[in-house]
């Protein structure tokens, strides 16, 4: 049941230090994109960054006190967002689809990491200009957010909190 | 294993007419709502349109010739984003997040539709006016997605057309 997986996936911030296996990750990657894409222009590039590079990474993720828990967390994937290029007559700001693109192929990786005991944290608050610099990515790509995966140093997982089914779902009328 | 889940999830434009069942319908939604999102402030509201409403609806994803398929879809859900309420010293343009969280949520609601044997598609062109008014919406909400959901009326997928993984996954540099 893909419920129990969703329930499973959390937002983990306590991790036991070890990083994940590069053949698990490549795994969780390729997974990963297998995400639909607004014309399946799939707008991204996953970053994975560990050993020495994830130390130079940690604390670009850590500003002003943020993500304490990142110290003992030894991989790190980057999700970038490349140019969407999407079909003549896909109307409005097209890159904004690469948004919600973004968002989808991020789902998918925290949900392929899951589902292998991978714990995951989605970070949306680092230094992008020191990563970039860092990793070399290109001027016209944009870090959208950095995922944190490792190993939970606690079984189990908290309740999930979320606002009444009532405010968030709705049937044939706002 | 996710990744079986990964691949039978595709983008369906054929549809046998069907309605998903509504105890289904509501089930599906419930697992969507298990999604992460930027200071789990959850920027959306999915809209489900059944019956008659789906009926009018269905002209509106349907301009300039788009979406022929949606004749045989009887059931769509309207992903609406609103405003995200984030955590004080969350830097950046705050509703960016909501965007990648629009993403986030209807990933989940399509995976967890396909993991029901639901078929869907998501549709990025529509006129959101028209949605708007149909559906009582507010005007200060956006609609950013409508999902076409129902029973494809052939067995199967498609073998998935990625990128190769160069292209999309990179290790410690760009």
């Amino acid at each position: 049941m893909f419920k129990e997986l969703a329930l499973k996936r959390e937002s983990c911030r306590g991790y036991d230090g070890r990083p994940v296996p590069h053949e698990l990750l490549q795994e969780i990657l390729e997974t990963a994109c297998l995400s639909p894409s607004a014309c399946n222009s799939q707008p991204w590039r996953l970053l994975a960054v560990e050993g020495e590079t994830a130390e130079k990474l940690r604390p670009m993720v850590q500003a002003a006190g943020l993500n304490r828990f990142a110290d003992k967390v030894s991989t790190f994937v980057v999700i970038c967002e490349t140019k969407a290029s999407l079909k003549e007559g896909v109307s409005g700001d097209r890159q904004r689809f690469a948004q919600m693109d973004v968002g989808m192929v991020t789902m998918m990786l925290t949900l392929a990491a899951a589902d292998q005991g991978v714990s995951t944290c989605i970070l949306g608050c680092f230094r992008e200009n020191k990563i970039k610099e860092l990793l070399n990515i290109p001027e016209d790509v944009v870090v959208r957010l950095v995922v944190a995966m490792g190993y939970a140093e606690k079984e189990g997982v908290r309740k999930k909190v979320r606002k009444p089914y009532s405010e968030t779902i709705g049937y044939q009328s706002w």
